[in-house]
């Protein structure tokens, strides 16, 4: 059963997946991880919270880390088009029946919260405090040379209903699995700003953050970033990669934050601008759909996620597992 | 004096630069340059036509080359979101004067043909033929591994009039050349589907086409490109690069095909889907704009273009000359 | 216990491992991974056999490939300084009771066949035809562009025996692991030409040929042999990587022929030329030594090896396993 | 008329080039260069001295650089085999009428002094001292992430009796440019160590240093420093590529020092180990021999050079000159 066609005409714009906000509890450490590691640029920084950037953004922040005493993800916050789209998003959710506040947050304009039906916190806003433009500082860049957020992928314990939410919200599918024996979906990828994906779900307990991914410029700084984690005491958090996924064709890395928050570096993927852009379906028995290499994935990469704040975790509707090798 | 702010709800939905088509003199010449050269993939062949695409474009063609008994640049082409923005287009280029008129082309839908105030033939289509993915056929990559059809850059003896012409088409503006002593746009940048540019416009005898560009994965891709070149009979072709250009960011090389069409080989630029991205200006004073590395390029490269069908090249109004050294 | 000291003047000068030659039992499905996956030249081909080289090299060849009814490993060829060399050699070899043959070779000039204690086929000639150069040839690169023969990595049953014997042959020790617990050699790399090795030893039932490894220019193109070996019905055939050696600090990956004969693809170790250049050890409980940045290499990886041709093989010394993630 | 055939058996073993020492008129702009931009690493400093070296060596300097009040070449330094073999360069220098003398250097061993007939200052040793591997503390890379010296060249006013004088040495010429009307030649390439070149000579008025070459991993690292020189105020100093070297067939890129001194990055050269490796022959009238891409050098990479101390300059024995676009 292919995906839903895509909702050419969205009820408001949402431009792209914009920014994380973990809680993490040793504020310290993952400044170590994200800054001097990772290599993304500090935009502000007080003894409990830490606003960082990558290379080429000029929006004030793409991940914000909240010191706290247990490991979540506070919200996935998308940019709108335009202020009057922060209205119709308004409307929309309430017409939902979905939860909405008008929320203050630092260097932002108007924010919209809300949650998904499954309770994955969002917000919504136009306009963030810009900053001078980094791109060209090449002294700056250090770590993996991250250039951009680009996506964040979640576990849904229904992944139909999930990807039936977003598809309503504009996000037009680029590729998924189906499970042959339910004609289900098992995972979609969903995107607004023209790449394969601003977010994702797979099945699995849920909802659950499986990763948030950073754009990089080509394979070498993947490279670079793991001969870096595993000489400077950070082997432990490679987790799965390098590969090449069958599906996004991107060449991937996964490591692990401090508090096990899993962070993709990824490059390579396509333009899929085209309001026609067909979906690639993906067989749930194809190894080569999660790493064309062959090379199999880790059990924890299958298992493990991050825990939205307040979102209640739920079995998931199919039961089949992934193939795990070896 | 900055460029005029973006229009951000246009009177149509133009999405990309889909297609450049081009007149050779010697259509086996040009398809040993686009095919066995650059790597570009035979869509359709006839005797008088050649149908091309890049590796990871799943619309029939970017590149439409047609023998003739001069070398000359037939029209660019644009995809549009929706049916009913060819209509809205449509009125849109009467209410502006401009003429119109559906023409039928081969593997395209509805096409609605133009002209800009200059006299750049234009062409809008919805739909075109779909052809099975390529991407992860890796066995076809060849050359310089070209991905998808980037951008088309043109000489205009007005750019400001060229800038305020496409800005009113929904194009946004992400760097642009000043002329001090004038204070009028030398040069600029345009996009409409989220990277630096579809189309950029720079002082000069216009209209002419500077070049077309394609979008390859990693500079050394342009390196190989750049060692088959130099050892099969190719190596006068090359004219400018490798570089970085300051505007853009992107690693470039340019070639030009046997009857001397510019071609840029681009990579790296940035994304620029915010609505509320800031132009970047640059002086006309400064060479680092055109070339971060701070070599000149040479004459022929300011000099030359490729002319449009039946449009009448005017000088240019700004007579200052850009910088070149040595 | 550190590797026996360098034996800085040799009974005969060993220039480079230059060869190795295979059977095979399916000529023209070899014919299909060496040449067309993974790019090397022929330099000459019967119905029978297959002489192979890559592209910086212009000696007559480096594989050479037999039609057989069995898979195994004929002979490793290494070129000396001189002719004089050669009469050394036999003299050499007579005094430690080794077998010596003088052999008629195509494409080669005087040969010397005998085998090492072990039993391992050797030959040893100072002058093999010359071919034209190709490595400016820039159209003939393929696959994953091979640049050179680096070198052969075998199972041997006693190492510390392997060691001596070829540190008398005048082979420098770059890198080795020690089993804490015996003190005794678990692996040796040892070079002649002045990069990290011509040949390497690991404790397991030998002697047998773990791989054969091939120089490539960079870390790309071994991901475009994944990329490539993965879309043309090869995938089963790439056994481990992409990953970094924390021995030899190269990347590597690991491939296997359609006999199961492991090729490995190598590039970025160093430069080793100094007579004074200090071995580094490695314990034998330290994980990254195999793969700096933490992955574990399949069980084949360990255990599978090509068979020499007559050679006996023996149960290795040392018990203890190496460790085997996950 | 070709070059003359290697001197298999010369009279003492030099292995490679070893260090450059330099004069320098500003040691800490110098060290800014060297250490912040190119990215070696100090291995000692004092006020009026500073010893780098390069990111694989053992070796405790490949560059030394002294304050004085003139920039200057001091001395080439190159490593020998062994002790005696300092005792055999002594006796052989002597005969040719070469001043000899033993000196103290700080870091080294046994020392012995001399000058080439050009009145090049040539230092000798066996023994410098060894400092622990860096190659594996990654995140010390940096910059353009320098391994390795690789060679040294030289303007030579008779490069004919140059090439005798080294042939002599046992240095073995790789590729080599030849002047069609005088049948001399105008520029030869000679190693030691395997690669294409320790040491190089062009016509010219000499002797005068043009450059001291580092290798580095892959082009990317080359991009990579431009990128950083363009943006930190060193821009002026970027002086020719990055491009392709027919000969050697090297990817280069040439920088300034705040002296003038060249530096020259420089990687994917090829093994030449084999003794009988025939060297290359170039037109001088081809120009690909230069760039392979077919761009011309800028008129001051021709003219300009270091002096070395105390060494007279000659003009050149060849007046033609090579060509020089644009």
């Amino acid at each position: 059963m292919p995906v839903p066609p895509p909702l050419l005409y969205p009820p408001f714009n949402i431009v792209r997946l914009s920014h994380v906000e973990y809680q993490v509890t040793d504020l310290a450490n993952s400044r170590s991880f994200y800054v001097d590691t990772l290599g993304l640029q500090i935009s502000d920084e007080t003894d409990s919270v830490l606003y960082l950037r990558a290379m080429e953004e000029r929006g004030h922040h793409c991940i914000v880390l909240h010191q706290a005493n247990e490991a979540k993800v506070s919200v996935l916050g998308f940019k709108v088009f335009d202020d009057s789209d922060l209205d119709k998003a308004e409307r929309y959710f309430k017409e939902q029946g979905l939860p909405v506040e008008w929320i203050d947050k630092p260097y932002m304009g108007r924010t919209l919260k809300t949650r998904d039906p499954d309770g994955i916190p969002l917000e919504f806003y136009a306009l963030m405090d810009r900053l001078p433009s980094l791109h060209q500082q090449y002294k700056l860049y250090n770590g993996v040379k991250p250039l951009r957020i680009d996506h964040a992928n979640m576990f849904s314990a229904n992944v139909d209903a999930s990807v039936s939410f977003y598809n309503n919200l504009g996000f037009r599918t680029t590729e998924y699995t189906e499970d042959n024996d339910t004609q289900k979906v098992w995972a979609a990828w969903m995107h607004r700003k023209g790449g394969v994906h601003d977010i994702a779900f797979t099945n699995g307990r849920g909802p659950r953050l499986h990763h948030t991914a950073f754009w990089v410029p080509t394979p070498l700084n993947i490279i670079d970033l793991l001969d870096l984690m595993s000489t400077t005491g950070w082997v432990d958090s490679i987790e799965r990669g390098p590969g090449r996924h069958g599906i996004s064709n991107a060449f991937f890395l996964y490591v692990l934050d401090p508090d096990g928050h899993r962070i993709e570096i990824y490059c390579s993927d396509y333009q899929t601008v085209d309001p026609d852009h067909e979906p690639i379906k993906w067989d749930l028995t194809d190894p080569q759909r999660q790493t064309l290499w062959g090379a199999a994935a880790p059990r924890s990469w299958f298992e493990n996620g991050s825990f939205f704040d307040s979102a209640i975790v739920e079995e998931p509707v199919l039961k089949a597992q992934p193939i795990i090798a070896p």
